[in-house]
């Protein structure tokens, strides 16, 4: 039995104060809860419709939950799309401990990201995304980010989450002390193919907001900008698509 | 004076079935109604909020509109927001007419693009504003895709619809035939980089939906499969930068 007064702690999960309160954020439907099975996080509780478990998907995840001691909690379609203000329910949820993720770890990687002032919850999961589709494994983000819990940006982040150690509120300097060359995306940087990029590994590459490029305050600790070269009539890609274009360039 | 009736039928270019029936669509902002004078398309009329053109660009807007005997219509913020159906008014909107884009212009391009069953209107715009950025001109869909005059394609494609020939409801068959090899993106294709795209030139690359990839009855048309090659744990790259990745490798 699920009180009423649980569920509207659940519900206040919705909003980043409660987040950090708890220590918790709640992900939804039966793919992102398999991808979050799969790394490294701790699933703390299961609640599922009455509905949920009748194909063989489906049980199959239920099963792998059972094996890990997990025990989902029934509650009804509508007190589940209550907890997660969606429209329609995907008939389970799971409630996830936010991990600690402070530190820099230096020299162990060649290639990591640093996100300033990405505010746009689909920017930032596609940015995850594509950082986990290129093997990096750390991004570190501005104290400007959007909260990375945000449901929308965990929807558009596909899993990537759960395998990829992403640390907010970072500094850029520790990054640069550490070793790294700072790397900014501007659309009057070098064009990428004429850049040198291996005798500047290991490297950070900045991404900034599409709206303002990179931050006044960022721009000192950069050492190269680097740019998507176009030829049409408009003046800027989609901060993903040139994140992605740069991303593939930098780890292939 | 603008009639109520007059505001309803404007309106009523929100829905596809009368944009189809007018031949019109409207756009929204001085941004966006800069990019369309820049470009080729006919603007019919313009309606403005009082408060439009207290600062330079807009005067300089209102300035060239009227350089070319196009005298906006001042309508109430309350009228214009009723018209867009979006919350904040953007103080000017366009009625734009929609061109006839019919045929294939065979054995002028070296690269186009065919979009299969791209339905997400964010998707779509975003598709638009990579392959203008590239200097791809000549953009083909499948019956099934969204229409690009949707306000949020419109949107996201920050003003490239002005700069490109987009043609719906074409035939892959009709692209084949005029001597294109068809090259389908998807991530069990040939890597990019490996692919000897040189030879195969002029090239259509066909971009599927997410979901469901590249349709069924497109297949027997597609000669080579293209990917981006990944090394993370989560199984895809989002659509519009795998394809932004492809169309850099293809053009550059």
């Amino acid at each position: 039995m699920t009180t009423k007064s649980e569920i509207k702690r659940l519900k206040s999960l919705q909003h980043k104060k409660y987040r950090t309160v708890y220590s918790q954020f709640i992900i939804e439907g039966t793919r992102i809860i398999e991808e979050a099975k799969a790394g490294s996080y701790v699933i703390e509780k299961v609640y599922i419709s009455e509905s949920y478990g009748s194909i063989p998907r489906e049980q199959n995840l239920l099963k792998n939950l059972s094996n890990n001691k997990i025990n989902p909690i029934q509650i009804s379609e509508s007190e589940l799309t209550n907890i997660t203000g969606t429209v329609n329910s995907q008939g389970i949820i799971a409630v996830l401990k936010i991990p600690k993720q402070d530190g820099h770890k230096s020299g162990t990687l060649r290639i990591c990201i640093y996100l300033d002032t990405i505010q746009d919850p689909g920017n930032m999961g596609t940015i995850l995304r594509t950082a986990n589709w290129f093997g990096i494994n750390f991004v570190y983000l501005s104290p400007e980010c959007v909260d990375i819990y945000n449901s929308k940006v965990l929807r558009a982040g596909m899993g990537a989450h759960f395998h990829t150690t992403i640390v907010p509120n970072f500094s850029i300097d520790a990054i640069k002390k550490s070793g790294y060359t700072i790397v900014g995306a501007d659309q009057n940087g070098i064009p990428i193919g004429v850049f040198d990029k291996k005798s500047a590994l290991p490297i950070c590459i900045v991404l900034g907001s599409e709206a303002h490029g990179i931050s006044d305050h960022i721009k000192p600790y950069v050492e190269h900008y680097v740019s998507v070269p176009g030829k049409g009539e408009i003046d800027s890609l989609n901060v993903t698509v040139a994140g992605g274009i740069l991303l593939h360039y930098f780890t292939k």
